[in-house]
């Protein structure tokens, strides 16, 4: 019975890290030979980091990855490596997977289905491949697949491995998260697995990038479609594993099917590697918030350090969005690389005030205060005049954030700390929030995380902790911009659970309105908030990059117009 | 000799305007019925705006886009019309162009290249047609195309009219505009007109789309690849033309080529036509600075109007980038609707302000004044203390722009005003421009515009006019943010015309560093110059949209991520 182990290193690499990416993969090697593994896999464009956009333009960006590569081939002694790269071909480029043994390019696949719907633009940069590749190893036989190529149900390789009489299915991939994609991917191969009648290795990427989150969670899945081993979540690892395989399906077999094109070619195997114990299976499992939390976390602490920055700044209002967001940045880079700042105005309560300072506190991070009273004073005297001295009303709110916006830019530029800015995806929806003030910064943790949300992770925060981190006094206060006396989030907005039903709505499952009002909301609170959603398109696409932790993120997940007549409804 | 009459209507559609698009298509109909053509033409995608980007995945969208069809095709009595638009056919959905004659629908061609590279993402939306479509009247073999069709050397299209023996080949349009792009489109159309050995009628779109500008410019070609007809640029209008074929190719034939695909139908023709006299051709010609101004106009009055506004605000500083961009908003929208903000600083000089006061004089706009001294220094003494008392700096400039924003901001919302920056390609491009500061703004106006081109068009300002309009002091004053004593642009940055070159090969053409120093710039500066390029990707990402007039605009032709180690040399 052919046994071999199989190593899937997660790495988090950098797009266009080449030296780093490369270290990390040879490092990886180096310890999976260690380990006694007779193949090393590497997650889908692991060279040169993912997405790298139009970086793929550049001939020089190609030529640095494929140097990478061959750094990386000479150092496969008495192992197979499986590693992904961009591939550069008469003239076109491909996003590939080589695999080398021996120091010799055995084989290189190119991934046939190219994503280009929600965040991905894979046909503007790639040619498709045209060929499935099999290859066989100890009389053991494994299908390439990168990525897309096992979510397309009657694709090409889906056909492929139906008839291939493979072992192993190996998918390299740049996963990219959001809550419940883990179970998605778990369906998608354990369909792709059970076609196959193969065990399935699925390599995931680790990582933040600008606003995407790879979460890792690689695993090794058998022939019935069964997890057998996973990786940990949000960090690093490599997952080694002993497959044993019964009974060999068609070893010495020339093509991958009957039916499709593809090519074959067969691998040493060493028989006499020192195999270590496997160290225990990875056991642990995230709930939902678990989840999103480390998402969140890990996204702010990718942008933040791979941008080169150590510090951030945070404006705290006593308000439980910018709790919140103290509290990831806390977990991401540590107490001493967080640097709150409240900014009283006249309408900030004592209230929220002490909020502020007990959260520093829970915290342990520095906090600076700078009250905006006298600067707000000098722009009314400054713009009475011509601003027909009516001093109430969105024009004099939108004053005081914006001076709040100035001050933690101006410390911003004093000191090189990152301001990451507040905002939920509730409030950026509708538009509840103003541009160049409170949306001022480089980094908007929160901004894909509706509301409601904010609450369940600020008690998930206090519950898993078993103390008071985030004060109650912030959790159970109603919302309020403090902007004028007295406001209240709701004096503007429908209740915060009716407004993220109907947003969840519209936004992520892009429903039509009718729809929504048939599904029992309001009519005229529906068309408010379409409207507001609709209008505000202008705000979003001047706001910071986030971390996407939904399916349908705001950016480039939902491209729409600003100049659109059918959603302002200006025609 | 067959004679036929061509009516191409260059109209200005919004995106989702369905009402108003088509109600200019049928009037479109109508006038060129009373001007006895046999045949008109329509724009790609004309009932729904280009590009539509997401909006083609709701139901809804594609849906009203049909109606709006089905209304178009019911008044087509008795001549035969052209017309592009979304169609949605078994689940998918494709860029169409359907051919209507007396109420019924003769036959719809689908877009066989899609384009997916610089600003355009039409694999994200649609299907790839699958055959060439011919249709016969009055003994004259047409030939469809869209846009992409006639763009790909070798492509489908292409093969396609080599065999196919036709007399006139049509092609439906949303062709961007950017400087010296109707030279390559009338060169492109010259090798496909002679391909195919056919008379080349090219009807394109016009007007301003986020940021897109769309010139017009709709011809007709003859066999040899001669303009013989020519439609005004940026500007609406019904291109008339009869077309005499000597000796039709092969009338009665069935499909369009022996070895593609295709569909051929015979359409009525009607003899008994009134034809009236045809008005005497267009003979304006543009210049390169005539057409980039005429572009800025166009982009800027659409902008503005299709969102909604009437009014704009500019923050005039006294510098020649805030001028030209008042000059555009006069001529775009009239005086009445531009209002320009001065705002001193201790360190704004007497005479720029007062050259600011002769502009706004010049154009006929109303001035508004508000100092900043004051509240300067409101913000000093509020963070004198956590700034550590270092007065002079970027971070303190900075302050002195965001102000500047803010007050832009507040007027904005007091009074409804969209504001205009002011920023040119140069210093967008090297970051040298504050975030929330003068980039605060809903439109920029001249920011794909290059400083020396700024020079350029603010002479041929002046000079077209054959008075000044622009002070000539503010042309020739050395530029200055004028944000500390004695300031000058060239003490941050290399002369203009040095930079502009450097820009032009590193952003337009995408040479490598090494290409541009081999090219005879100096080594450190041209370093220095990408390295301030590649830094600041995070705040083009949050400026506004601006009219694209080259070949490559920041924003959607140049897609980069921020978190980037290859280009930031973080690696």
């Amino acid at each position: 019975m052919p046994m071999i182990r199989i190593a899937q290193a997660q790495i988090n690499a950098t797009v266009g890290a080449f030296s780093t990416n490369s270290a990390k993969i040879i490092e990886a090697i180096h310890e999976a030979r260690d380990d006694g593994a007779d193949i090393v896999t590497f997650p889908e464009l692991s060279i040169c980091g993912y997405p790298p956009e139009d970086l793929l333009l550049k001939r020089g960006f190609l030529q640095d990855n494929l140097d990478a590569l061959e750094r990386i081939r000479e150092c496969t002694d008495r192992i197979t490596a499986v590693v992904g790269h961009a591939d550069y071909l008469d003239g076109k480029v491909y996003n590939a997977a080589s695999v080398f043994q021996d120091r010799k390019r055995a084989a290189v696949y190119h991934k046939i289905e190219l994503p280009n719907y929600g965040v991905f633009d894979e046909k503007r940069y790639f040619m498709k491949g045209s060929h499935a590749v099999v290859f066989e190893m100890k009389g053991i036989r494994f299908f390439l697949t990168i990525c897309e190529d096992i979510w397309i149900e009657g694709g090409f390789q889906e056909t492929s491995v139906k008839g291939a009489g493979v072992d192993i299915i190996v998918n390299i991939s740049a996963s990219p998260f959001h809550a419940g994609k883990l179970d998605l991917r778990i369906q998608t191969a354990s369909r792709f697995a059970r076609l196959g009648d193969a065990f399935f290795c699925f390599n995931n990427l680790v990582g933040g990038q600008d606003e995407l989150v790879f979460d890792g969670g690689s695993f090794v899945m058998n022939p019935q479609g069964k997890v057998v081993a996973r990786a940990p979540r949000f960090r690093e690892s490599v997952l080694v594993y002993d497959i044993e395989i019964e009974k060999p399906k068609t070893p010495g077999r020339k093509g991958p099917g009957d039916e499709t094109k593809g090519v074959s070619f067969h691998l040493a195997s060493y028989e006499d590697q020192a195999r270590g114990e496997l160290s225990p299976p990875v056991t642990e499992t995230y709930g939902r918030l678990d989840e999103i939390y480390q998402a969140l976390v890990l996204g702010t602490r990718d942008y933040v350090i791979k941008n080169g920055f150590k510090k951030v700044l945070i404006g705290l209002s006593g308000g439980i969005d910018s709790a919140l967001t103290a509290v990831i940045a806390v977990d991401a880079l540590g107490p001493q690389n967080v640097v709150g700042v409240t900014m009283p105005s006249p309408y900030t309560s004592g209230e929220t005030l002490s909020d502020a300072g007990r959260l520093a506190a829970n915290l342990k991070i520095q906090l600076i205060t700078v009250p905006i009273r006298e600067i707000y004073e000098a722009y009314l005297h400054a713009t009475d005049a011509v601003m027909d001295n009516r001093r109430h009303g969105i024009a004099h709110e939108n004053i005081q954030a914006r001076i709040r916006g100035n001050i933690l830019m101006a410390l911003s530029n004093q000191f090189g700390w990152l301001v990451l800015t507040t905002g939920n995806k509730s409030e950026i929806a509708v538009g509840y929030c103003t541009l160049y003030g409170d949306m001022a910064g480089g980094f908007a943790v929160i901004k894909d995380v509706p509301k409601t949300l904010v609450f369940e992770l600020s008690e998930h925060v206090n519950r898993s902790r078993g103390r008071e981190i985030i004060p109650e006094s912030v959790i159970i206060r109603p919302p309020t911009a403090e902007l004028r006396p007295g406001q209240k989030d709701e004096d503007s907005l429908p209740p915060y659970p009716m407004l993220d039903s109907i947003l969840h709505a519209y936004v992520e499952e892009d429903k039509a309105p009718d729809e929504i009002i048939e599904a029992g909301f309001d009519r005229e609170v529906v068309k408010d908030v379409i409207r507001m959603v609709n209008l505000n398109e202008y705000k979003r696409r001047q706001g910071p990059p986030g971390v996407k932790i939904t399916p349908k993120a705001f950016g480039r997940d939902r491209r729409l117009p600003i100049t659109n007549a059918y959603l302002r409804r200006l025609d």
